[in-house]
């Protein structure tokens, strides 16, 4: 028998369908989950509070599997999980769906100035034009980063008749390399940042980048607010170059109440919801870690693994 | 030489492309048009104001060829057109592309409760939690009218993950015929209503079909407002049997400033904007006719026939 300590908020989703090779402890509690933490050899200690989890996870001298529904767990302690062999699993690509949808929105939004459209109705006004009048249709987007969400949103756009190019890691057909893309943004009416955190991603986009930006052009940003160097891009944004931005990410989150970024006409702020826009990512963690325990005992490698040393 | 009276600020896009059988008389002004209407073989009297519109028409004794950007040509003298046996061809789906784009947008913006969001933004708040947690994916569109609106939707939607269901006079696969959607109308998430206007569609959605809808569905209107029975529409809101709406169009345009449906939380009303959220309407106009007038002179069939008899 394998000792899962597990948060008892799961039960209903795996209540039933969990192997008989698995001793499953529940915690109702975050006292219950420190108490548990050292029997666990699989861990899943997702809470509010990052300072609980990291607690939760250095009491677990026994782990051998973390697993989380957080994509982003570079919060945690890499130089213990890596000094204990702990394989680690993660969130990433669990919203990807719910994601991929709100970047359409924001560019659709932007395209058809759809703020102002809203601000109308409140004043039960009947626009005589719109008030904005682009198409997607005919655009180009380059999308930095191809993991589940790039994908996601290549599929949805390329239906729209943009055309899309796409930034990975190792280029191929339709695709540019890391080093490829900066001498060709002013090609794209869209930059879509889907990037992880990495310190490779870490103000990729800078004062440069975005001067190199066709004018008129808009970004979109649902990675992180550390990706956009977030002053230049406020610069960019006063002198006019750009069309416009939609953020769903910003340094600091929450963004304070007098930060310029508010204020701007063409900047749309969506307040890190894009991922939460959904009712599902508890039943789809629930999905992949039922898929992933079986992989477990059969001795495969586990999907959606979360490299401690990369930090992604 | 074939006479076309034209108005002048077509030059620009026709100017050089026009074929030597043509014999083209510009008109600058409504009076111009009235007195060159007479000598019109082809005409092209698109006009702000209907009732000019119809005087030129009915000017223009000699007309064999009546080209409009407009889509809806039912205020047209349809009698008189067919008594002289004139061709006519209509805008039907020039604006397709940009009208399909923005039901994408609606849908989307009532999927996440995006209003909400720009309120928000408005007021320099940071949301805590999405407004709107609903997924396209995985969802069901019912759309009423296959024409060019009906088929790009269809192409958008599918790239989400919705699945569609279509209604055309005539069925085939994954199409419902006229008489058999309404038995099923309790199955969608979503129905979306891009009908022509014609008596046939006028009040096709009234107090039966809306309570036969799935509780929680929303109604999409990028038709005309007098598709919908609009009173029978608001006393469902009021019920709240309908998870909301996003009305394009409405029954006056404009909407009175007092009217019930400014005012729901679950109803979006976006002023007959979706149209004209574009630039290109007058060169894409301007690409069929010259499309039409080679078709015209090889005496072959012209493209975006409107029937006068059947009012689209």
């Amino acid at each position: 028998m394998t000792v899962a300590v597990l948060n008892a908020m799961l039960k209903p989703l795996l209540e039933g369908r969990l192997p008989d090779w698995l001793d499953v402890r529940w915690y109702a509690t975050k006292g219950e989950a420190m108490d548990l933490a050292p029997q666990a050899e699989i861990g899943w200690f997702d809470m509010h509070a990052k300072e609980d989890m990291v607690e939760a996870i250095t009491r677990a001298t026994r782990l051998k599997w973390l697993n989380s529904i957080i994509a982003g767990l570079d919060f945690l302690p890499a130089d213990l999980l890596i000094e204990r062999g702990v394989t680690v699993t993660n969130g990433a690509g669990i919203n990807a769906l719910t994601i991929a949808e709100y970047v359409v929105m924001g560019m659709l939004s932007r395209a058809k100035g759809y703020r102002e459209v809203v601000r109308a109705q409140d004043r039960h006004e009947w626009l005589r034009d719109a008030p904005g009048k682009r198409e997607l249709a005919g655009s180009k987007a380059l999308i930095l980063g191809y993991g589940a969400i790039g994908q996601l949103v290549d599929a949805r756009l390329t239906a729209f008749g943009v055309s899309v190019i796409k930034v990975r890691r190792n280029a191929g057909p339709g695709t540019l390399g890391p080093d490829d893309w900066r001498p060709r943004l002013q090609e794209f009416d869209w930059v879509i940042l889907a990037v992880p955190a990495t310190p490779e991603t870490d103000g990729m986009i800078g004062a440069a980048e975005l001067a190199a930006m066709k004018p008129g052009a808009e970004l979109v940003n649902v990675a992180r607010g550390a990706v956009v160097d977030q002053d230049a891009l406020v610069d960019a944004l006063r002198a006019g170059h750009l069309g416009g931005a939609f953020l769903d990410v910003t340094t600091p989150e929450p963004l304070p109440a007098d930060h310029p970024l508010w204020s701007f006409d063409n900047v749309e702020v969506t307040m890190h919801l894009s991922g939460r826009s959904q009712t599902l990512m508890m039943a789809r963690g629930a999905e992949r870690f039922l898929d992933n325990l079986a992989h477990w005992h059969a001795g495969l490698p586990l999907e959606n693994r979360f490299d401690p040393s990369l930090g992604y």
